[in-house]
């Protein structure tokens, strides 16, 4: 198998010696962050298996498909709509944006004081080793932050196929029109890009599959209102990391045995913690794979986290797709606005997002809330203060985190961290 | 006066200490940095008395224009069309956000990693001492970065009358048709504040007068391509500051008589600087008073600033509306289309801005570009990489600068920019 990877590998133009590299690290990441956890449900091993081959036999997976006449769509953020890329036969995939990598040629590029989910996203196809990235057919941009959307100029310089889709700031008539167009445009190049039209039926059909994997992340965060926790923050965060990822029934199957298996041990009173240890939200920034520095620092500091407010989340998953329209207009318009209801903090202003978090706190039951940004991501650290503030009126406690990739601050971080779960019991 | 002044500042709720201490340091960097240049034009002894009075006698005749009835528009941003507000029978005053005031008191709302700019009209804010701003019966926010974007909110919390302009992102049909319904929104707007109904005539008079000044700006702008530099890039930096807080009419008679001056200067062969000193176009992000530092730090390093792609400056002003149409309608759309060819960072993606660049470079014979940021302004950072690049390419030198209002790295500074006027002759 080693052997079919390397030459897939090198067929994609990955740089081998640095991929291994890669690999290495995340082997060894894994290993210490996920497999060093005690108790975890037995059905997270199809996770561990999904990890252990998400640059080996996903990509064959994916090659095959390609092989097959399927295209491969590739995107960096939940607005770009799975339901409308699933019926032009296409496959859409997360791309790579969870490490450093190549950081020295990537400030060449963009400024230092860019955030660290994009540097990273560059550094992957700079350094050749995101074999999502370079198996994509077409790469999806989208102006969500202005890091983002001046950082697609220059990658438009790195790859071939970059479509870039406009986005709204305001939730207003008009923005709603702009992300109508959009979608509208982003619906003809798949189709374009496919060669297939897009049917009343198969849009049906795709709207029915995305929700069937909302609704098992959502059965999946209910179950994590259960005290104990019958499932560990890092591993609820990885099932929402292998959403962008994994073949999408697969994946909802897979998750939906992991509940069944949570249900057995909350009947059983039995959690990954014991009762009555503090429970923490965590809201803001997502978290990419590999990207579990948090979750890793605040699960071993003596809490459990219970919920995440974020894209790789409940903000990205929590709303379902109209499924009772019959025509393509209609469906269409349930998708723009089903996606219009994400909290993301591009828009402005964003109240939905703060009674979001409170309603998580509520039903999560969590003492506290980790406000997580990343370093130069201004949307959510801008409104990480006035979340703060609300927060804490409520009585609610908020440590607002800033960091990035590198593990230079972990040390600092878990001190922080340690002090506030200890106000939190 | 200083009695009259003070009642004035008091009534406007000023904190008379604090903006005692902010005239004072303004004073005393207007006498080291402007009074002490030699050989300036005599006509710049008007700007000298603007300056002067600029929290005296400007504010008192904004007050005595309120006693008459008339509004007074505030605002932060040059895609605010002075036009309409003009026609509906308001004037327009740019507000202060050009020094670090109550930074403490700031960074309590806003993350300290966010721009000077933006802290720095919230320091006016908090620290009471924008007569501007306390005069202003309406404040108009824009959406154009994040940073802005973002802190519109928490400053909607800090006044009463903030009123949010929407903004595209990208020059297409959907961006300027939302820029179309937003200008629309906002003529209502002015409209409902002033009570004072917007005729084709008022509009057809108020685009004049705002072209008028364009004009003036771009006969000052023009002169300036002379050899010796007939007027130091502080004084021509003034005029395009003093653009956005005078009377437009009595503004557009004073750059003229300026300009008569300077043609007289031409002729005589008469500079600021000797002949063939190094020529600069600085080119990024704006440069509100008393912002001088950048141009302060290259005119005393042997160089002259022959030019200004910024908002304070070519970019703000280069574009006229079109004075052709005859109905409110025409008018409207003559406004819409003036304001999008601004070549704002915002926009993506933004290639006519490099156009721009490397027309003004010729127009102006600059030697060499320095390409001013401030820190954590992500849409002129990300920028300022590929505009580097591309005038290297074409072997225009280009010194990258990041920088804020502090003057803690004004010798750094000042090592670097020698270094590169030394590479320029």
């Amino acid at each position: 198998m080693t052997e079919n990877c390397r030459a897939m590998w090198t067929d994609l133009g990955l740089d081998l010696e640095g991929h291994t590299a890669l690999l290495d690290v995340l082997g060894k990441a894994y290993q210490d962050i996920y497999l060093s956890q005690k108790d975890r449900p037995e059905a997270m091993d199809y996770f561990d298996f999904v990890m252990s081959e998400i640059h080996g036999l996903r990509i064959m997976e994916l090659l095959d498909e390609k092989k097959a006449g399927r295209k491969i769509i590739g995107s960096y953020c939940v607005f770009v709509p799975e339901e409308i890329v699933l019926a032009a036969n296409a496959t859409l995939v997360g791309l790579c944006s969870g490490a450093d990598f190549a950081t020295e040629e990537v400030e060449k590029l963009l400024p230092r004081n860019t955030c660290a989910l994009i540097k990273s996203s560059f550094g992957f196809k700079l350094g050749k080793v995101c074999p999502y990235l370079e198996s994509a057919d077409m790469i999806v941009g989208e102006n969500t932050c202005d890091g983002k959307k001046k950082a697609y100029e220059s990658l438009n310089h790195l790859v071939k196929n970059l479509y870039v889709m406009d986005l709204p700031q305001v939730k207003s008539e008009q923005g709603r029109a702009l992300l109508k167009t959009e979608y509208d445009r982003f619906k003809a190049a798949a189709e374009h890009l496919t060669g297939v039209t897009i049917t009343a039926e198969s849009l049906k059909q795709a709207i029915r599959t995305v929700n069937a994997k909302r609704n098992a992340i959502h059965r999946l965060s209910s179950l994590r209102k259960a005290d104990p926790a019958p499932i560990s923050g890092l591993d609820a965060l990885l099932a929402n990391q292998v959403f962008f990822y994994d073949n999408p029934a697969r994946f909802t199957k897979s998750v939906n045995k992991i509940c069944d298996e949570l249900e057995k041990r909350i009947a059983d009173k039995k959690g990954v913690f014991p009762e009555n240890t503090p429970r923490i939200l965590v809201s803001g920034c997502p978290q990419a794979v590999p990207n579990w520095k948090l979750p890793f620092i605040v699960e071993t500091s003596g809490a459990v986290i219970v919920g995440e407010e974020s894209c790789v989340g409940e903000r990205g998953t929590r709303n379902l797709t109209d499924e009772s329209g019959e025509t393509i207009k209609e469906m269409m318009d349930a998708i723009v606005d089903r996606y219009l209801q994400v909290n993301c903090a591009i828009f402005t202003p964003n109240p939905e997002r703060l009674d979001h978090i409170q309603e998580m706190v509520a039903d999560c039951k969590a003492d506290g809330v980790i406000h997580y940004s990343l370093q130069f991501c201004q949307p959510y650290l801008m409104e990480s203060i006035p979340v703060e503030k609300a927060l804490e009126e409520k009585n609610i406690p908020c440590l607002r985190i800033e960091t990035d990739y590198s593990m230079e601050d972990a040390g600092q971080l878990k001190t922080r961290v340690e002090a506030f779960v200890e106000q939190l019991r």
